[in-house]
């Protein structure tokens, strides 16, 4: 394996570092999802992790990896997903100040999610160029450390802890599939799964409207997102600096599938399993499903990330 | 203990015999709920079991408990919910018939459910002699054995092995919260639970709109429910002649909450928990967070009952 941003060593010391602050979340099965899958699925549930999205895993060791001083200091994001929430309650928990940058357009439910694990929120101009003028503006002002949702050893390292667990709990799978937004998830899980079992194939999991890891990897070079347009709203960035290497060198290929998929595995896992995931967090599954993935010969036993699980209950998603 | 329609060993024996039939479900904690709740709770997920309901315990060990020559006669049921589906695909694993008597008004969905799992149906006019009528009809004509939903001692036993489990995971429960309908749940939790454990409180959970637990244990006597209306429609009819003296003897009392409280309580679990909980799934927790239970002294460790997630994921619930 090529070097990236961190290693099987890495993952192994964030999983030291978050035991005990996050769950390790149960692995579950459904016989119904197995019998249209044609092989048997194991479906490891950051739904329940804390703050209900595996996010918190890799905010969790990024704070913790700070020293005292730095720690004092707090720490920044302009991300104002589930990342957001994971900081904020991250910091709460070492007693640090978490300072969250989000636009003004941002809505309410997600001001108050991080205001209630007790985040402090800037709010600026919805546009990525004022987004970094207020997180840097606060690290000048409190020497606060960023921490970005993805493109970062330690939360790489820290997501990597979900492949860790899931090897552990079912350790003859012969594949992942994780679910492909910043990259920070599949890039850990690729480094801990192959690292640990250097035969484990890894698939990505996109949606079919922000494709940018699927077509990166058919032209073989790194490709924004431009223009993202699906109902899983956690998977509309591009891969980073970080994130793509490991991609590009250790997930065999990324399979991307519609909204409608997504909707129909979302349903069914809400229906057989009984679990609520988001629509981003039924991806891996509903890759799992499609007829491209069932397709692929010689695969017994498949791990697949639910990613998270906060959706909106106000409203009916099918 | 009295004389029961079930004893502990009659429990301990039906966990022998719905293991690997039934799943072993799992024990889920929120520190959300522990703090509305102002103490520890552990929620026994049957939605996750089989059929998404803790139905499924009794109708296999009742099903299970049958010799090879009355199974293969099949078995009748006349109820047309959660237990007629557990009853279809407990019969079809032993390889048996199972014949559900159905109001021809019941909705289409469940008929289809039953069917999925290999029930035949027989639809009758909407109403209690004829549904009678039309299973004796049928016990008559293949020699079945009819399975009750609740008022039978090998479905109270089954139902016992929530419990068992339970108590197995979290031996210093201190008490228990059962949502109570025909009484087979709590009728057979009361039994195991007191049985390994004579010091367990064992609280019953109704809604206010099927209240007639409640209002039998104020009077010291049976009384029927009529008129139900409540949202948790698994929850509508009386006890039972095996169940209610159960819980005349060994439930402490029985709470009620509103629908209003059910719902809400729904709610949280959806949102917190990230688990389906149909509203009868829902009562006990709601009785766990209501003002009459926390003001209880003494109990730092309950035990509730998520005990179905069968659900209509076409509306909204609130």
């Amino acid at each position: 394996m090529s070097t990236y941003a961190c290693t099987l060593a890495d993952v192994r010391a964030a999983a030291a570092r978050v035991r005990g602050l996050a769950h390790r979340t149960p692995v579950m099965t459904s016989e119904t999802l197995d019998a249209l899958a044609g092989r048997q699925l194991f479906f490891k549930c950051e739904n329940l992790q804390k703050v209900g999205a595996f996010k918190y895993r890799g905010a969790t060791n990024a704070v913790r990896n700070l020293t005292d001083a730095e720690a004092a200091r707090g720490v920044v994001t302009h991300s104002s997903g589930n990342h957001a929430q994971a900081l904020a309650l991250a910091a709460r928990l070492r007693g640090v100040p978490a300072y969250v940058v989000m636009p003004r357009t941002a809505p309410a439910v997600k001001r108050a999610a991080v205001e209630g694990y007790g985040g402090q929120i800037t709010l600026c101009e919805p546009n990525l160029p004022a987004r970094e003028a207020a997180a840097n503006a606060i690290v000048a002002r409190t020497g606060a450390t960023l921490i970005p949702p993805f493109d970062h050893p330690d939360v790489i390292a820290g997501q990597g802890t979900v492949a860790l667990e899931l090897l552990e709990d079912v350790p003859d799978l012969d594949a992942l599939i994780v679910c492909v937004g910043g990259g920070g998830l599949i890039a850990g899980c690729a480094i801990a799964g192959r690292g640990l079992k250097p035969d484990l194939r890894v698939f990505g999991a996109e949606p079919a409207g922000a494709d940018d890891a699927a077509r990166s990897k058919a032209a073989g070079r790194w490709l924004p997102q431009t223009g993202p347009n699906t109902i899983a709203d956690g998977l509309l960035t591009s891969t980073g600096e970080l994130t793509w290497p490991v991609i590009r060198d250790e997930v065999e290929r990324v399979f991307t599938v519609t909204d409608d998929e997504i909707r129909a595995a979302m349903r069914l896992v809400w229906e057989r399993m009984k679990l609520i995931v988001e629509p981003s967090g039924a991806v891996a599954a509903a890759v799992a499903l499609s007829a491209a993935f069932r397709a692929l010969p010689g695969l017994k036993k498949v791990g697949a990330t639910f990613s998270g699980g906060n959706v909106n209950l106000d409203q009916l998603w099918w």
